[in-house]
């Protein structure tokens, strides 16, 4: 029988890179393409202790929960999110299985057909996706550095009067770049100015390499009202256990929770139970610190190889924190092409390309460094190097 | 600063019902409201030695896993479903948030705004509540005892052209109801003849009071092509793990990965992993047998309190199992006005209105009998048929 399904789906399609990603993560290959945190690195031993004592604790623990999720773990995200600056109460907060789903919830309240969201270029790739998914028109704003250009934001703030701005301005993903304070504030001010909301995505933030560096979210400089927060315990804690949340205005929250209880009841409850505990318990703090120096090493080797190797026509950005490094090739290098190559030589990467909203760059890649030890990091650049060297006199011989 | 939503979600409100009952859950009155199965029944000790076990015995528990869900545990599935009848194989499965997350997620991936979809009436409110939120129009069949009416579903099925039609056949959630296999085969061949798909909802087919009595699935019937089949740990195991799972052709469900991807990259996997070492480890069958005896035990009590009032014009069905216990008052009460007073005299239910596309009965109540002990059943269904009696001198003095 031929299936017909609805229009929001027509642009999902399993691409050819995702397809031969999924091959390589089962096989030998060294991967620097996945998102991944090292599950080396987790504390079991805390998560385990955290969810013995959320058995018995509370009955409740076990038995259907509130779409909300678990008050005191809200509680003790606002307290959190409270020494970043940013101001709540538990009224502002929805847990969500991922910050993932946040993203989803909040496009699935706000968009109709044919709204704008302005973006970066490039941007985190499962965002678009659900965007794309509401068919809204995702616009991107023109960046350096330090954020998007005011001058751009500002002339498609009063083009396309968008609904919504959805930035990733500490350590973005797959760009790995931080945007600088008074972007921040220009972004925020723009915003209030045209009645617009901003999406802010921080899943990283906590991964920063100088502990005494403080990046503001955008939502500390906010009143509360203009700028919606999500962020995660994917990576400070483990993924597994699927727990995000996003903090915004109760009127929007509460219509997010609204369509969260059509859409999956709410997030499995145990985990939220087990992450309270843990952070009552456990010494998160400290464990962070740990995740910030181990993946430091881990960037920084990844970094002197590419720089030892000295590519005529490559360059990235040193990240300050996060699980990426973004690395322009030569400009006449295809990294879709050069994907298959790699992978035949034992290392894979993600190329740059799908990031992209317009004006693809196809000699871009991202590279994980989070997830391969420091043997496995040394090897694969190894690899990675000699394809890139090979290619390269390849073009230019 | 007024925030604009999106069309889809217009329609979702907090209802007066749902406020009260929020607010009754939390007091001191014997709720027969939820959908709630009861804690002090929950095999905690196999829930947590299956965590334990967890923890060790693969370290890609607590990693990011597959959006499809942990391939043992849907293997297991595939097992469990075949006692049932229902041929399948693991790509023909995905694990959702609950099965209220399949039912979002089919029609996610289904449904333009203005398509058919046909169901009982009165059916599950939260997937309506869904089928809402994409648009689509729902249209209600004339249903008896044993299920939908044949000429009214072809009737309906020639002249809505329907895309899908949702069922509860094995114990529906408010009626409590079984369809007959004619019914269920009937509605398997008006599919295939207009090539529409069922999506077949069944959380509660385990919890039948007769076990050697067989309800057999439309999924058994059918070869593969017609129907989506959704079920759920929650009522057998706890409900906090949210995992439920759907059955479907592997091309719908190919679709429902993706879109799951972009909602939410998987569910909690971790929980995954200690359902598989649970349904390995534990008699599950056993257990569900307990729950079975229980329940019934439950039921009856209800039900004996209802027969002995003897109030004239109050009528039911009694349950062949599931969890609830769907009762007709004299039809000149109102049950949403009643439901003030019943709270007053300290017991709760809810209203059976919501429970209708069209045609609400307003005199419809839905009782749970699951969640409370037979003392307060006793107890509660004391109260509650005090408020009916007096009401009904009012009425008739």
């Amino acid at each position: 029988m031929k299936y017909g399904f609805a229009n929001r789906v027509k642009h999902l399609q399993s691409s050819a890179v995702r397809d031969l990603l999924k091959i390589v993560e089962k096989g030998n290959v060294i991967s620097f393409a996945g998102g991944l945190p090292d599950d080396n690195l987790f504390p079991v031993d805390a998560v385990k202790a955290a969810f013995e004592k959320s058995f018995h604790a509370e009955k409740s623990s076990l038995q259907y929960g509130t779409t909300e999720g678990y008050a005191p773990l809200r509680e003790v995200i606002v307290e959190q999110m409270k020494e970043n600056g940013i101001q709540s109460n538990i009224e502002e907060i929805l847990l969500t299985t991922g910050s993932q789903q946040a993203i989803d919830l909040f496009a699935r309240v706000m968009f109709n057909p044919g709204d704008v969201i302005l973006t970066e270029n490039p941007t985190y790739l499962a965002a678009l996706q659900v965007f794309q998914s509401y068919e809204v028109k995702i616009v991107p704003v023109r960046s350096d550095e330090d954020g998007m250009l005011p001058d751009d934001l500002e002339y498609k703030m009063k083009k396309f009067k968008p609904k919504c701005i959805y930035v990733v301005p500490t350590f973005s993903n797959p760009a790995g770049k931080v945007w600088s304070l008074e972007r921040r504030q220009f972004l925020l001010e723009m915003a209030k100015k045209k009645k617009a909301i901003i999406l802010e995505d921080d899943p990283y933030g906590q991964i920063k390499f100088n502990s005494e560096e403080i990046y503001t979210p955008i939502a500390a400089l906010d009143d509360g009202t203009h700028v919606l927060y999500t962020s995660t315990f994917s990576k400070t804690v483990v993924p597994a256990l699927r727990t995000g949340w996003i903090k915004g205005p109760h009127q929007i929250i509460r219509m997010m929770s609204q369509a969260k209880q059509a859409a999956d009841l709410h997030s499995n409850s145990l985990s939220q139970h087990a992450l309270y505990h843990l952070c009552r318990d456990f010494d998160l703090d400290g464990h962070i610190q740990m995740l910030r120096k181990t993946y430091y090493e881990r960037m920084r080797i990844m970094h002197d190889s590419l720089q030892a190797a000295n590519i005529p026509g490559l360059s990235y950005v040193i990240p300050k924190g996060g699980m990426f490094l973004w690395v322009q090739l030569p400009e006449a290098m295809n990294a879709v092409n050069l994907l298959h190559q790699a992978v035949k030589q034992g290392v894979a990467y993600v190329p740059g390309a799908p990031f992209y909203v317009t004006d693809q760059k196809l000699n871009t890649i991202r590279l994980n460094y989070t997830h391969s030890s420091p043997e496995k990091l040394v090897k694969g650049m190894e690899l990675l190097i000699n394809v890139f060297a090979e290619t390269e006199d390849h073009i230019y011989s």
